[in-house]
């Protein structure tokens, strides 16, 4: 490869730098929008490249940004991005350009929209699909009046196609269909969503533009003529001229009741200006304009990787080179698709089920070795579920590895699909816990409170990455009911890996360590820092009891009720919210009459508010959930010894 | 009106008292097949008629049923009804017809498929949409040996055009058409879903087949030729020249990668018959069966009733005229529609969604005289949610009125677009609780428990009809955060109604009875039972405290601490599962250093299983939910006094 020259430290952005807000972008020419885009583009290379972060998904929708904030009058009209790792842009041209070194750490900005962060944010996101929904509320809204003292005017979802084949998207372009009200959702087909996209839309979608190169597209299709007003202004003949040319139909839209324009090439500022420009002044119903863009676009690094650049950590502009820290430890992620991996060599019932994150769940290690045993379901998790529960009916193993967090999109689903048919549907659940940088949106809470109420379900969770291939092979061997392990993201503790997966003996706990005066009963992977709580009591000459739960359900009834009966203090711990693995600890305690007599019963669990993103250490120091805390939780209980005398 | 010749009481049926398993059918002429049809609905009618159920919806599909049956190798073809309260006539056919007396009750059948109860139903269902995805998932299974021992062969769905119209349903026929298995759907299209249709879909499909009488359906459309095979035999010839009659298209289910059939008359077996046949013989990939039918099909009285009989009483069959025991008390689900409507009187931001459940949810009531400010979105909860938060985003008041087990469905939209955006939607959570002959598919058993450990979260359960009147208010003032009021199917108690709905402090509960020694602290209308258990205990000596709780979040922490502090035992009582109000309650017992010193506390909720059908009535006992539990709940603890030394 030739050397190239190297890309200025900090790019120059003459017209950026005359941006304080998208008012200063209104009267932009066309040759003006361009060069923004060219500035804003380069500033979000080098934004990205200082603090890592998604990067691909905003170089493709730069000119996207630019043209809609130009066109229309943000934030009086209303931008929602879907999913939004697309919003750097965004926010660099909505007056949060100077806090862009702070994206994504503690205390900074978001990585994603957020209402509280600014009026231009009118709906937050993170997980996919959502936009259309939220745009139609605001489209109603604004018909009857909802917000008299600032009003709402145009309501505009962007989409990205793979977010499109999610059912609730199919859900709000039918209820906008039906509803008839102005609204206008860009389709921003990159042909990506984090993987390579799967589902008969995509290829449908693929079909829309085949064989047609991107310069080839004057300006919009068929869809545009009808928003053209009867006596033709000079722009608009000249408009209508150049879409007659174009018959490419978007017919499944026009069938769900949108007016279709497109495909128009996404980074070609022209088409873009002319399509909003006339979508604005005549759409009087539901409006879907179809711009293909490309994921990473202007950096040749980020479009040469296979994820288009999607996440990445803080990198070389030149060349893009990241700068990761190297792990001493394997991640549960890849411990899991490691583990599934082997067993299905020898066990040839296993197949993989994820809903669009191959690669973030680790089922690609699978897939690569039985493709023909691995299915990517897409962004649907409703339907990756009950096809896992379809799969089980049918014989097979399952394993459906979705995030905690995404998981509640299927969660009717593993209720009444899988849980009341009491099928063997293994779920693996990652991102269980605080996840960082991704925030309080990707924070994977809730599932052991919203599972372990369901019936006859397993629900285990690894201390360590070991205990992980462990219960893996303990699912896989479950075949008269559902189960789960939930286990963080991240590296595991570095731990010595079994030769053999063996399967744990289902219900039952671990003691980790013998003490005395106070025991501790950890779910889950804070069983480090329950290690580092026992050396720091042990200092103060208190040495507690540790023990592993492994299994959140069913409980180990008898280790809990020994180490009730024989400790003054019980101490549960686990990385989720209330519901969980604590409730249902005090249950047992209760229904057994262990508080009749007195017993020093502490839970610790999420705190009752959504965290912020910060690294995982930092998150779980804002959670109360350090040895530290545990310390000090333990020192309390001993305190405390008259009813309600203090709070703990 | 003229006197008819009364029905008789037993209709005579020679035929399919011949058909002991769908095994005696699959040498039927096309002729026996209409005779059995016309015999099964007159059986089907007649028994529907003795107990009650749903009777329109499989009504419409007796000619399909028959069809399937006979022309398809069940139960090796798996036979996937979609919702499946439907299956009536497929129970009758497939050995339990002697037990049709028995559905909807204790011990007897469920109204629904069920995989415990029969070979042929190897799929159950209830909420809607869920068959496609099992059916690919059996799919699947078969092409990869899932279930060598039994086999599986053709995998055959049934679903509504409003199940259709759901995003899951979107979902899994994007994924179908992407693994291109041999798979067979038929939409089965009414029109309707239990409501009229919406959305645009249902304005798609009606163009399908718009102009069309349906005798002059021959057989099939366009998409049938291409299964047909190169070298036409007799019968195949035949059927290809009737196809090629016919032009309507299904582009929409086309792009999604299916072959496409009709529509057709799904009530004319020979139609029925050809098509089934055809595509038995020749399917390779997925193929959509559009039938057209009618709900109630063949029985006046349900015909002519604006829901087509979904759901019924026991009736007269000649007339119709259904046996429903009168109540004294109105309806949760009328209250709240009432209610609703008067508060929409002077509030003009008030705004109510539904997910196609308007008269189920009372929201008919208020659309009635606000049609303007009333949305059915359809089967559609993912996105009645993320709509309701737009709506809240852009200043109106909506009141999403969702059953509790249907609300699964949107469990991620209300912690990901309500919840951390602290939106003011306002959730009406009927059918919370048992709900009786509908069974365990939909028990409202985990809404305080999903919602509970939602930050902000306002969740108020009211004891009786007054108190949801005046909860409504409350939640209609709460703009800052999201709110809940969850509260039971059927009849309140008969209570004297505020004549003006009245605010609630937020978060504050209420003492009903003082009393001594033990404290029954009641969430929701359980408490009418806690009067007969306190009353039953008075006769023995023991005056309880009843208190009503009213808010499940935030909890009354004053008055839980007091509660606590001046009584030897405290019980919470929900009609809920575990993780909900009791474990909140558990949890600020623990965090006060309440059971430090000993306290008698128990939590009564649903039990760890899942309740069958029966009456509501019959299912708390199940539950362990009666005044005589709480006595002896009372009674046990009382005698409890050592850790651990019996079971409670």
């Amino acid at each position: 490869m030739k050397t190239r020259p190297p890309m200025p430290e900090k790019p120059a952005t003459p017209l950026l730098d005359r941006i304080a807000s998208p008012a200063d972008m209104r009267g932009l020419s066309v040759a003006e929008m361009r060069q923004l885009a060219d500035e804003l583009r380069a500033e979000t290379i080098y934004s990205v490249s200082k603090t890592g972060g998604h990067l691909g998904a905003g170089l493709g929708v730069v000119e996207l940004t630019v043209a809609i904030h130009a066109i229309f009058d943000t934030p009086h009209d209303k931008l929602i991005w879907d999913v939004s790792h697309q919003c750097y842009p965004h926010k660099i041209l909505t007056g949060r350009r100077d806090r862009m070194t702070s994206i994504r750490q503690k205390d900074g900005l978001s990585g994603f929209t957020k209402r509280t962060e600014s009026p231009y944010d009118p709906f937050g996101a993170a997980h996919s699909s959502t936009s259309i929904s939220a745009a139609l509320g605001f489209a109603v809204a604004r018909d009857l009046g909802g917000s008299p003292e600032n009003g709402i005017g145009d309501c505009i979802a962007v989409i990205g196609d793979g977010a499109m084949s999610a059912g609730m998207a199919f859900e709000a372009m039918n209820n906008a269909g039906h509803l008839n009200k102005r609204l206008i959702v860009v389709l921003n087909d990159n042909e990506m969503s984090i993987a390579p996209p799967v589902g008969a839309l995509s290829t449908y979608l693929s079909r829309l533009y085949a064989g047609e190169p991107f310069q080839e597209f004057k300006a919009a299709a068929k869809g545009a003529v009808r928003l053209l007003p009867p006596p033709f202004q000079e722009g608009a003949r000249r408009a209508k001229e150049m879409l007659k040319g174009m018959t490419v139909g978007g017919t499944m839209f026009e069938e769900l009741g949108f007016s279709y324009v497109g495909p128009i090439d996404g980074h070609d500022m022209d088409q873009l200006a002319q399509v909003l420009r006339t979508v604005k002044a005549r759409a009087t119903g539901p409006v879907l304009i179809h711009a293909i863009t490309r994921k990473g676009k202007g950096y040749r690094p980020a479009e040469e990787r296979d994820d288009k650049g999607h996440a990445t950590a803080k990198f070389d502009v030149p060349t893009g080179k990241q700068h990761k820290a190297p792990s001493n430890a394997p991640s549960y992620t890849s411990v899991f698709g490691k583990t599934l991996t082997k067993l299905g060599e020898t066990d040839d019932k296993i197949v993989a089920v994820t809903a669009a994150m191959p690669d973030g769940t680790g089922v690609d290690i699978f897939g690569a070795r039985f493709p023909s045993r691995t299915f990517d379901v897409g962004i649907a998790e409703q339907h990756g579920v009950t096809f896992s529960a379809g799969l089980a009916a049918g014989g097979m193993r399952p394993f459906c590895a979705i995030y905690s967090t995404f998981l509640q999109r299927g969660y009717d689903q593993v209720v009444h699909d899988v849980a009341i048919q009491r099928l063997p549907v293994r779920f693996m659940i990652d991102r269980a816990g605080l996840v960082g940088a991704d925030g309080a949106t990707h924070a994977g809470s809730f599932d052991i409170a919203y599972l372990a109420n369901l019936p006859d379900f397993v629900i285990m969770a690894p201390s360590d990455e070991a205990e992980l291939v462990n219960m893996i092979e303990t699912a896989r061997g479950i075949d008269d009911r559902p189960s789960a392990v939930r286990y963080p993201r991240g590296a595991g503790v570095g731990t010595e890996m079994p030769e053999t997966p063996t399967a744990l003996e289902i219900g039952k706990g671990r003691i980790v360590a013998e003490g005395k005066r106070v025991a501790f009963l950890s779910l889950g992977p804070r069983l480090t820092e329950v290690h580092k709580a026992a050396e720091m009591l042990t200092a103060k000459g208190i040495t507690p009891t540790i023990a592993d739960a492994r299994f959140a359900k069913p409980l180990d009834e008898d280790m809990i009720l020994k180490l009730a009966r024989e400790h003054e203090v019980l101490i549960t711990i686990e990385e989720g919210a209330i519901g969980g693995f604590g409730s249902h600890v005090a249950q047992l305690l209760a229904e057994n009459g262990v508080f009749d007599s007195g017993l020093k019963f502490r839970s610790m669990v999420l705190p009752d508010t959504f965290i912020d993103q910060a690294t995982p250490d930092q998150m779980y120091e804002v959670a109360g959930l350090t040895a530290d805390d545990m310390v000090a939780k333990v020192m309390s209980a001993l305190d405390i010894s008259t009813l309600g005398s203090q709070r703990a």
